[in-house]
């Protein structure tokens, strides 16, 4: 029972004089989700957000921009044209999309290359990979309009492959509850005064959503032995917290793999897990981004199994 | 320009009272490369074996076994078929079929699983993947019939990605000629005894068999930037020649990353470059065949460039 936990991604700013985007209304919302293949299961709401949880990741949305990010076979390609065939390209600021590294990329709905043809015929970008073929590799396309980060824009992403140990166990029991995946992911000492939204798929897998402010976090857990794939992302500024969220997740999950991607935000390895770093790429973006992606190892990496077909 | 040099791989062993797989005759052999979409490019001989240079690969014939290694989207699974179509699987004493580490999987015509789904209805057998789905790996499906391995039935297998220094420059240079690749490999050096047949591609890309009693050679050179691969072959056994080759060969050709695999053979890592080693796997085989499968990085990794879709 193979699932991509690998996620897509995009990130549209809109021009200052665009209408609210949450004013736009979960009907319009709900399109875009439907558009990529997935569904709203619930949402959480603060002066500033609206965060729905997706049956396949999460959604975003803020007065100027938006997020939406799916796993799974989801086409969230067609999310971004329909967006901006609806708002109009002068609407659109600045526009990313994303590829993470995936298991089986010839499972899925399409290529980044196919990807990238759409989203061409709706606006000029940038397009790059990161990372050799034949090992974590990612994918990045970007609007070439101009315009002008704002100062503390930063987005941090740490994506789990392979998790491990007592907590990996814990995810595929079926013994497993709400609360006690909430705490094995210690989410109370490491994010604890955002308002969460969560869910428990059946017979596994969990996704978070968390808002406080204009702050966001989101982690998505596909604990499928063999493939398994948790990502945790957010716009905090990782320097300057009491805990050292990504640590803590890489010991807690303890991934024979990650990758780390950076927007603004350099990676700060020293309580990691004892890890080799196999490859790494930077990219300054034209509006203000400086994107860096790192792929880690552990060291002490199992011996490897052959795995019956 | 995208080619992939990684190869997929069948080696049938017949039973003793069957005809001579030479006897078969070119034409039957040449049917066996077409039903592959590859083509007989030319090929020597000796008293044991018939070696044949591909369009895409080689293929090797003794009187009572054969190996045949595609590249690029070749359909080897069916020229698997035709043969045991042809002879009966009564005919077969020993069969295997493998894919090595690809690329971009996506653009092959079938999945391993495919190719398994084909071979099943033929052949009953074993399959297995050797290394995760995120990094390096490899599939082997061997049929399960009884058969004791030969005293010395031994295979090399050194799969190298990303080759760089002054020999990859070379190999994708247009001043580039026969001898000069040859002399590049350190052929003469390494096995300078052996009967001969290589083909230099335009624009690049080389091929070559040798063959010396019932001892093979093949090597494949996809020099491709951003997607180079390199594969040698032989039935000799390492341990017993007056050079590492191995290690001559990763010298020469600095990949940023390789497999061994060995059939009754362990790696002898002492005189790589350094390295780590990010994955093994072994598996042993009723049949009498230890398999081992290694995945190496080089230490001095480089800092990788984003590459620009």
């Amino acid at each position: 029972m193979f699932f991509e936990g690998s996620e897509k991604k995009i990130e549209i700013i809109v021009t200052q004089d665009t209408p609210s985007l949450r004013s736009l209304g979960r009907p319009f919302w709900q399109s875009m989700v439907s558009k990529a293949n997935a569904e709203i299961l619930s949402s959480v709401s603060n002066e500033y957000c609206d965060a729905y949880l997706l049956s396949e990741s999460s959604l975003f949305v803020w007065d100027d921009h938006f997020l939406m990010l799916t796993c799974g076979t989801t086409t969230l390609v067609h999310a971004a044209t329909l967006f901006i065939d609806t708002l109009g390209v002068e609407a659109i600021a600045f526009a990313s999309y994303q590829r993470k590294n995936e298991y089986l990329a010839h499972l899925q709905a399409s290529s980044f290359e196919d990807d990238l043809k759409l989203l061409r015929e709706k606006i000029s970008g940038k397009a790059y990979r990161f990372g050799h073929l034949d090992s974590h590799h990612h994918y990045i396309f970007y609007s070439d309009r101009p315009y002008a980060a704002e100062q503390g824009d930063i987005t941090n992403e740490l994506l789990m492959y392979h998790i491990g140990g007592e907590t990996a166990q814990y995810l595929t029991s079926s013994r497993q509850t709400i609360d006690g995946v909430r705490q094995r992911l210690q989410l109370n000492q490491l994010l604890g005064d955002f308002a969460i939204d969560d869910f428990l798929f059946e017979p596994f897998g969990y996704s978070v959503n968390g808002i406080r402010g204009k702050d966001y976090f989101t982690i998505h857990v596909t604990p499928q032995e063999d493939t398994s794939y948790v990502s945790f992302e957010t716009n905090l500024d990782l320097t300057k917290q009491n805990v050292d969220i990504f640590a803590t997740l890489l010991h807690a999950l303890a991934p024979g793999a990650w990758d780390v991607i950076g927007f603004n935000a350099a990676p700060m390895t020293q309580d990691y897990p004892a890890h080799v770093r196999l490859g790494q790429c930077s990219l300054t973006m034209e509006q203000g981004y400086a994107l860096h992606f790192s792929h880690y190892q552990r060291c002490e990496h199992q011996y490897l199994q052959p795995t019956e077909l």
